[in-house]
């Protein structure tokens, strides 16, 4: 509480007498239309709310509020403490300036899914490069071969330890083609067009950087009339909302975002007790969900997939 | 101005000064796990953040924050009007008091996909009713004769009003068989448990209450081995986000997120600046979006649907 108070003095030149009941914490997430950012919003919201404290829910826009207006928005309203999900700083290019900013002023602040060496601050991730090891284990199981990676731009840091977990496993013996990775943009069609790239590089299994990116990969795979997961296997990433829904039930690899977002909620209620969390970065294990877009290597592999490969696909019951 | 100065000192007697740069506004939804809401939530405080002002997003738990509970603390923090998404207000059985409190305190109030009559606030709402005569349309189209409607717990507005709709679109001439409704939970679960019991009376078509019971009722026919659309038609509500991306991509009604969330947003500032936004309700055209859970009624109609009766799917290219 001593933190909090230092860092009210040289926050407000004025001397109004606080009058909040409640601790306000800031929740910052990119979004809420892709679900796995729905979910981190959705649990650490309620785990603050039921501590008796109230979170603020910062979702951005592409055309209106950024994180660094929220932020500016958050220290009008004297917040005590800043939980960031896939923030800048997931961005290895942003500037760190913003958070040096907020540790000075004595704001606690918890990084979720993102690193920043030098920033004062507690860190929590999911472990990307285990996650890759588990996918490529397990497509590798099924006999693929020629495994492709489909990942957002290069420059965040969640990319760039899937592509070197990627990398490793793909290394590992007795794999000896080159790995294929090939980057775009996080969303839907991001993940469309560099599944297209890999099944022209005659890959057979697809491991996307996220549930959007599989959904458009087995778009792609559809508009070549390849059949998943019969001709191309296709493995999510975050195990978001309803994706044992999607068409083939998405194999995926699930966040542990409960467990992630106690964390989360610990540590910021830690710090801003004055008791400072770890500053080692806390690393959450994930997990591989088997469902029905990821199958046996097909038996002859195609370099130019969708010529006459179409078979009957599975009956739905089997798939669900 | 003079509406929310009047209702400052009726809610605080102490007299400290205001420091707050920007307005504050509460927009209360029910959770963020199901799309729908994570729609409203993000398009309502993106407009109100867009516009300089500061929204709260507060989503209610199972265990620990209620409705009441986020209003005490959104008046706790002097807040300048609320958004309530499909709250207690759409629940035909719970006490007003609350909005009547509120109201009588000054706070500007608008109220979304629900209705109460007797309460001074601005009230928007999906138009249910046309949306069931869209829904049976179609299904009529296709030649269904036994169509069903699986809808939530029937004490809410939403409710009432799809199962007023359903009853007339499908009393219509020349529809002639008696109105198949079956209540259960708004939820996956609460679908399944509704689609059973509309399969065990030879429905051959369900209309569902929203995308989440669609998807359930699709996973009754599964595990009754009655083929989506072949042998059943389903129809969702909503139009969430990724239902393109269902197996079957779902055929759903589409309500106005955009439109209802802009309409919110001028109603709340309206109020907030003194200038109160009409008071009949305002009614928004749904749309039907047709994909690939909808087709012909099967040539024979079965009383006890599952037996036998799987068909190949269509090739998947034709269903995205």
């Amino acid at each position: 509480l001593a933190v909090v108070s230092a860092a009210e003095s040289l926050r407000y030149s004025r001397s109004a007498p606080r009058r909040w009941p409640s601790r306000l914490f800031g929740v910052i997430v990119p979004e809420l239309e892709n679900p796995i950012f729905s979910a981190f919003a959705q649990q650490i919201t309620n785990l603050l709310a039921q501590g008796g404290d109230t979170p603020m829910l910062c979702t951005q826009t592409a055309r209106g509020v950024s994180e660094d207006r929220w932020i500016e928005l958050l220290l009008e309203r004297d917040v005590d403490g800043i939980v960031v999900v896939s923030g800048m700083h997931a961005d290895s290019h942003a500037d760190t300036e913003r958070y040096h900013r907020l540790r000075a002023m004595g704001i606690p602040l918890v990084l979720v899914n993102g690193f920043v060496e030098d920033v004062d601050a507690a860190r929590i991730s999911d472990d990307d490069r285990t996650a890759m090891s588990l996918a490529v284990e397990h497509l590798t199981a099924l006999g693929h071969e020629r495994i492709g990676l489909a990942v957002g731009p290069e420059r965040y840091v969640p990319v760039i330890r899937k592509v070197a977990g990627f990398v490793e496993a793909i290394k590992a013996p007795p794999r000896t083609a080159a790995p294929l990775v090939e980057h775009s943009l996080f969303t839907l069609e991001g993940g469309r067009a560099a599944a297209r790239r890999l099944l022209e590089q005659g890959a057979t299994a697809i491991v996307c950087g996220s549930d959007l990116m599989a959904l458009g990969a087995i778009r792609a795979c559809r508009g070549r009339h390849v059949s998943v997961p019969q001709d191309v296997s296709v493995i999510g990433y975050d195990d978001s909302a309803l994706m044992a829904f999607a068409g083939p039930p998405l194999t995926t690899i699930r966040q542990s975002v409960g467990a992630m977002s106690e964390a989360a909620v610990r540590m910021i209620l830690d710090e801003a007790a004055g008791a400072p969390a770890p500053r080692e970065e806390l690393l959450f294990q994930p997990e591989l969900v088997v469902r029905g877009s990821t199958g046996p290597a097909p038996a002859r592999r195609k370099t130019v997939p969708g010529v006459g490969s179409r078979r009957r696909q599975r009956p739905a019951s089997r798939r669900a």
